[in-house]
């Protein structure tokens, strides 16, 4: 059997057409058909190996909807032809502390859709049962892809941070992964705040659930917003004025990191002690809470906002997601 | 009535002897007649004015043990004659929603001891009595003072941070808070090493309680142990590699501060990210922690190790704290 996929086959490579044969089926894998498959920032960051982990030729695709084509003989939970997702991540090793405490997300040997393994951008990609999510019937499979990477990467700090109904929610960017945090964080009862440079941004954010927008290209719109917040999440990759972000947070807030800035985050100290404040940052989530979060997303009916490209067009796709164009995620159809 | 203090009456000042009338005693406010008083580093900080909030003549010292002397007309749990303690902070609003919740610590109208408040370099002070807390009767009242100040800056981050007996814990600096921090963590259960430049504290660090010691003044030793440590306490006050400290954290692991550095924290993102690691800080403890402290102290016999002045050599006293000598705090007693 052939999968036939797209890949970069070198450093920022433009993607083309790339056959590869799996070899058999793992005892525990799942063989999905692909549907359909988001596009992530993240899959142009592996593709010009902005990190240096990347490995040639990389087939990227990690927001993946499709049906179970095929399972191993130790899979017990996924039916041939159900309809299912798979994310950043497709194996870990299911036996460490971290997986058994269920935070397989933290696995030191946790394996990433797009590096060393072949990804969603093609007809088939294999990943193990318990990174593959059945997705519930309430969800609209052709916009739900971006929920298995943006959409966990945005609800998992809820989970991790314990947010509450009642906190005050300050949220960094109105893009890919802002678009996402604004709907949940609005169903989960909180007070939220949209900060945005592009002012045009703020009927979408308020119909997205924001009760505020703040433009933040206005340097002292922040500064006056000491005392304010819970929790800010930043979902940019930008270097903003952190101090006055810290400033922004109440006693025991928490500004909490999503995107990955260019340069590291310096604040001092006096900052956080005096208001035993914190400054953190997460990764995708493990498979309980991408569960959490699909259950949610379907009984709140949200979803992403999306353009849809064919999958034949996916250099387009790609320029456009680096032009940072797309409102907000970008879809893969066949 | 005359209360006979020591007071710097300028930035920076020797300390001099200073009475003043401190007028009829508040409705919910005890007089404690000071028998012993800690010195700590923020007196220093507070008399030489380094963060810009002094307020002069200062009256510094809180960490006070002595007897109620006198009680205003709302207070019912303290008793002339009782045997009580006083810290950092002495009043609080006692209405806003930090203090409705139990943590009066975080009121933005706190009223430390020691600004705009005369301090425990006296014969008497006074303090709001929520403030004011019973000695319990296994506690030495000559060694007790550093617990009010030191002792819970470095226990409520037990409570804050939720650490488990079972957590691997580092703390930075064998000194003030550090001697403290090491007998705290080690009597609630947790693996603790303790990192100094001082080769020579190895052996009192590990009659402490610590299960290991690493000399910080060697750079590599804090890079072997990259994915160690569920919780990092830092007590000093010093610039130190932190991106190798963050290395050193397990997922979801905390580097936590008690100590103020002289310049900004600067860490990667991604250090932070993939093992959903975090950077906080956090001040004294509430009274509802002090009293945890209190008690957990006692039953499990733990002390400060405290050398003693008396009151009459309050600038020897506060010369040898500048010059970082006590082993490792400094009380002074009549």
């Amino acid at each position: 059997m052939t999968i036939h996929a797209y890949a970069a086959k070198e450093v920022g490579g433009k993607l083309e057409p790339f056959d590869y044969e799996p070899g058999s089926l793992g005892l525990e894998e799942v063989e999905i058909e692909v549907k359909y498959c988001g596009i992530c920032h993240s899959d142009i960051m592996i593709v010009d190996d902005e990190i240096g982990i990347s490995q040639y030729p990389v087939v990227p695709g990690h927001e993946v909807i499709g049906t179970v084509n095929a399972v191993g003989e130790g899979v017990q939970n996924l039916q041939i032809g159900q309809q299912v997702g798979l994310g950043w991540l497709s194996h870990s090793c299911m036996s460490c502390e971290w997986c058994l405490a269920g935070d397989h997300n933290l696995c030191q040997s946790a394996q990433p859709t797009i590096i060393g393994h072949y990804g969603g951008f093609a007809d088939k990609v294999r990943a193990h049962h318990k990174w593959v999510f059945p997705l519930p019937d309430a969800l609209n499979p052709q916009t739900a892809g971006p929920l298995f990477c943006g959409g966990i990467t945005v609800f998992n700090p809820i989970v991790q941070l314990n947010i509450k109904g009642s906190d005050r929610v300050g949220i960094i960017g109105v893009g890919g992964l802002g678009h996402m945090a604004i709907q949940f964080l609005s169903a989960w009862g909180c007070e939220v705040t949209a900060f945005s440079t592009s002012a045009d941004k703020e009927a979408e954010a308020r119909n997205l659930g924001a009760d505020h927008f703040v433009n933040s290209s206005n340097p002292t719109a922040i500064k006056e917003l000491t005392n304010s917040f819970d929790v800010i999440l930043s979902t940019v990759n930008a270097d903003l004025d952190w101090e006055s972000y810290v400033a922004a947070l109440r006693p025991r807030g928490c500004l909490h990191f999503l995107g990955i800035t260019p340069h590291p985050i310096a604040v001092q100290m006096i900052s956080l002690l005096l208001g035993q404040k914190s400054i953190s940052a997460s990764p995708v989530g493990s498979p309980s809470v991408v569960e959490q979060m699909l259950n949610f997303v379907a009984r709140k009916q949200l979803q992403p906002m999306v353009e849809f490209y064919p999958f034949e067009q996916v250099n387009e796709a790609m320029d456009r997601l680096r032009e940072g164009k797309p409102r907000y995620r970008i879809v893969l159809q066949r």
